[in-house]
């Protein structure tokens, strides 16, 4: 089986031109097949806020009306996703962008209506991912780039988290490449002492993080994030990094972040 | 070689949500090779506004400054391509939503400034379309669809006229696919007397089109578009159709709009 990468990337990388500028660079550098998912930033809460479309929020919840879809469809979709491929086009890096409605690659469901209606929030299941559209396009040499935009399959665009997008496209192909999954955000890696940047963990079995969540060492914010790494492994991903997106040339000798493993 | 019909839609489809609606159905009713090529319209025009960007025209020329780009980037590539999409994949036509920058499909090259500086405006060239690669994605059973943006291969988006788009495409086609190129407009083809829609000239052959031209009956306006599409013709494509979107079923029979022919 092949190696393939699917990096995601957030606001933190996006919202700077310079860090996404080095970053965009690295990552058109980095060998083999690979994936980029890219979240959205201030950009998309910004041009909202222009637009007097104000946040929607339901007991703490983010709600995406048919106003904040408009927006992020333009914004993740449009200036973000083309800004990026174009970049790396620049690069020698021959990268496609692609929503899930997109070669119907994405498949979601719109969040049923419980406590709280999400709006046009697309949720995914083992089914969501058309692996081998995908893959014919990696085998053609193509990079795909993919904003937090799915579809129904009924004419309408979802909302969906660029974590969980990452996470399903690498599940997905698991069956096809052996896959790395590559999460940057704005820590170096899984930390130790959460105030001291030099305490990163270089890597965690899945035995060894239930070991961490019991001793309290990983709690927080973390804990969500490291339980849906270990998901994907147990899912069929080989690894996962969690890391930050400046030390992503580190990957070529499993040196970045922080490494998940089974 | 097989048919392959380019079509361009322009702002009067797409403003209208209900003939957008029944051109989708009825390009996804179409059968074998296609490629959608669609402009802007209103709701690009509306956002600027809303934003305080204003046209800004040189010697009545529109010129498309960086604030502009922004904004047809959002609207042409993220809204309108992504809900065409969207609406494409409901009629079970597997659609995938490409600009120039995305898979390297079409390199422009900012049209150098002379009296007139046109700001981010991509001009075409001979080699500008990567037909190859469009091939390969026609072949794997994806149906294209091109909003009116380009790249310049350095990592700058451009924003190129999407009648232009259509016709380089079918030219780059043309060694691979028997091309009909179809443009929708107001009219329901070339007419015989400007005021009498009934008036509907079914074809002109390039020879026809002199004479028409000698006589004073094809003027104005129309002369441009099909002095171009017979220079299509010249350069490889098959035939060329000028028709409303509405009937697009009669492109199966040969029936719709004007058919332009060597």
């Amino acid at each position: 089986m092949d190696n393939l990468y699917v990096i995601k990337i957030g606001g933190n990388v996006i919202d700077n031109s310079e860090n996404l500028h080095y970053f965009l660079n690295d990552f058109a550098s980095l060998k083999g097949y690979k994936v980029l998912v890219h979240g959205g930033g201030k950009i998309a809460t910004d041009l909202s806020h222009t637009l007097g479309v104000e946040p929607k929020m339901v007991e703490g919840r983010r709600i995406t009306d048919i106003e904040t879809l408009r927006v992020v469809t333009m914004v993740y979709a449009g200036l973000i996703n083309k800004n990026i491929v174009a970049q790396l086009q620049r690069y020698q890096c021959n990268a496609i962008g692609l929503t899930g409605a997109d070669a119907n690659l994405i498949r979601a469901t719109k969040r049923p209506v419980k406590e709280i209606d999400y709006g046009f929030v697309g949720d995914l299941s083992e089914t969501s991912v058309e692996k081998n559209t995908l893959s014919k396009l990696l085998e053609t040499g193509l990079i795909p780039v993919f904003p937090a935009i799915t579809h129904d399959g009924e004419g309408q665009l979802l909302n969906t988290n660029a974590d969980t997008i990452a996470s399903a496209i690498a599940v997905a192909l698991s069956h096809l490449y052996k896959v790395s999954l590559v999460y940057c955000f704005e820590k170096k890696g899984v930390l130790k002492d959460v105030d001291d940047e030099a305490s990163v963990i270089s890597s965690i079995s899945s035995s060894g993080f239930e070991t961490l969540k019991g001793d309290g060492i990983i709690a927080g914010g973390m804990l969500p994030k490291l339980h849906n790494a270990f998901q994907a492994i147990k899912s069929g991903v080989n690894e996962v990094y969690i890391g930050k997106s400046d030390e992503l040339p580190l990957l070529n000798d499993h040196l970045f972040g922080t490494r998940l493993f089974a």
